[in-house]
């Protein structure tokens, strides 16, 4: 039986993309092989690679100006190579600070030139909000500024993203990509790792204006050089093929559920349900601003922290899974990601006030 | 129906682990969930990680001494990762040249430090044999040696490896790893995309003597630092889960085989089957010393090369897959990874016995 898995990532996939997995597992599509065994240089799998890129592209709007790359390495391994690869003759950037991994992001990229906090989130409480536009201070001629539009561990979601002008702005957007749509033009690069919104760990997207791919410094890795992936097709060095189909899978599926309007319709709705019972009383709270609060990552506690154990216990019964908040903070966390569906957030919300009447 | 798959990877996988991952993607023993949706911190996957280094470690004998890392990258990206981690103080390392992929080594190491040409194997007729120990030409006090194991465009094979005292030996062994046993004693560092023998694309593993992990250079990215990967039990950034999924049941399937000493006897069978008949007579022929001819991936050319279009089109329909050699060396390539069985092999001789007749 399934379970409702709200894990913050590895997450939950559609279970109608699961299924056609297990299908196709022995023999695709009548090819006699499964999609783990085709080369990634065959006319099967690049049937497959190419119908990914064209729908993503289609669900991004992403602009004919930008360049969609499949890469590997992650959000942390992208910490270096978007430094690595935008640096360019500048040596410094700028980072706009909303929790744990735009820290990350910063610290790592001063590895490889000079780095300044343009504006920080940081209040008594933790990052609990998003400093506007007006309250950055950028630098003298940074090459690029870095911004995290959803932190998954403090639960900070970057609605709006700045018209920055001439100086490229570089979005994570790990964990909210294609949730909602987004203003790519907006972006001199975007990228995101995959198991979140889009599939299985071990694949990255990066997309990325054409005109930026002149910048990497001389000692970027050739297999994370944007440039030379750009002008393989994402096929430089073996791309992680099977991740790669089951993205495919799932932007098919995003497409059968009307797209990301309609799929951001319904992530507004079940951030709604559950911020609503987390905000009632003061059995449980969450401490981040309204207007900042991320919709695929939920972080709560409860008012009384002994409770937590049981809380946990409590949820696993009820096959609610994965609940637990990320170390660095404690209490709850819930993801939200497209493929939870509303019945695990009702069937949540139901637990968490029945927990509440229980020991209120 | 399934196919025989020669693809020079990614690669045909053992049935049996096919339908193992088919009948487990919706509901992993009975957690709720699929393997693809776990948090690779919780005690599901966990226990999946574990099973897969133990069962590792088993198979290749890996000493004490040596750490097991999972990354991401591949062999391309680990020709940046190798010198990145182990040029230290040191600023130069040697190779020796078999073929496509030591080169492409070579070429990438020339980013981080000077690269010596320890030995080469490149004949009038193309990469053809092995420089044995005593034709090897040492620089002065080098961080590393960096040889390929298994060149798998060129079918070369480096069966012995040889002792360099206290120069750390670096093998690529990613085209034939636990295709036989192995002696990790010998090896500083191993390493090995996953794709061929292993599982699915987008794993690395790496095999690094523990005194070795000091050395990495300030500009390494942290998600491919090895000390950072080996204090973080290879979950500093989120690792490619389903692909250690995958490692983890084809590492059972091995077991199940006999191991490694049994799957070298079917490889040792395999492989004579087609070099016998490639060797017959003059109607096919391969290039390589004997005693350097790989197991793995056998390159075979035939005499009249304007019956190629023909070869491959007959063997399509007999469904023997994926045999069009490299584009960089023409001709044909049976990869004959573990998970190919003898019947398959079989199909291709009588294949090419008839096509010979036929044409002969």
């Amino acid at each position: 039986m399934r379970a409702f898995n709200f894990s913050a990532g590895p997450a939950a996939l559609p279970e109608e993309v699961l299924q056609q997995a297990a299908d196709e597992m022995l023999d695709w599509q009548h090819s006699g092989m499964s999609v783990m065994e085709m080369s990634h240089r065959g006319r099967e799998f690049m049937s497959i690679h190419e119908a990914a890129l064209m729908d993503l592209r289609e669900l991004l709007e992403v602009p004919a100006s930008h360049r969609i790359l499949f890469l590997q390495g992650g959000g942390i391994g992208e910490n270096a190579i978007v430094p690595l690869n935008m640096l360019g003759a500048r040596d410094s950037a700028d980072f706009v600070i909303t929790g744990s991994w735009t820290q990350k992001s910063y610290n790592e990229a001063r590895k490889y030139g000079r780095a300044f906090i343009a504006a920080s989130g940081k209040t008594e409480a933790g990052f609990t909000r998003v400093p506007s536009r007006s309250e950055w201070t950028l630098s003298d001629d940074p090459a690029y500024v870095h911004v995290c539009s959803n932190e998954t561990i403090d639960g900070v979601e970057m609605f709006e993203l700045p018209d920055l002008g001439n100086v490229p702005l570089v979005v994570d957007a790990s964990s909210h990509i294609l949730s909602r749509p987004m203003d790519l033009a907006k972006c001199g690069v975007m990228f995101a790792g995959a198991q979140k919104n889009i599939g299985i760990a071990g694949l990255t997207i990066v997309i990325v204006r054409e005109d930026l791919l002149d910048r990497a410094l001389a000692i970027c890795p050739s297999a994370f050089e944007w440039k030379t992936v750009a002008e393989h097709n994402s096929m430089y060095n073996t791309p992680p093929t099977y991740a790669i189909y089951i993205a495919a899978l799932v932007f098919k599926w995003l497409k059968r559920q009307g797209g990301l309007a309609a799929i951001e319709a319904r992530n507004v709705a079940k951030a709604r349900l559950l911020y609503d019972v987390i905000d009632r009383g003061g059995f449980y709270f969450n401490k981040v601003e309204p207007g900042a609060r991320s919709r695929m990552n939920v972080p709560f506690f409860l008012a009384d922290a002994s409770r937590n154990e049981d809380f946990l216990a409590g949820a696993k019964e009820r096959r609610l899974l994965q609940l637990k908040g990320h170390k660095s903070v404690g209490g709850m966390r819930a993801s939200l990601y497209n493929a939870v569906p509303m019945e695990a957030v009702q069937a949540l919300v139901d637990y968490m006030n029945e927990f509440e009447q229980r020991h209120a």
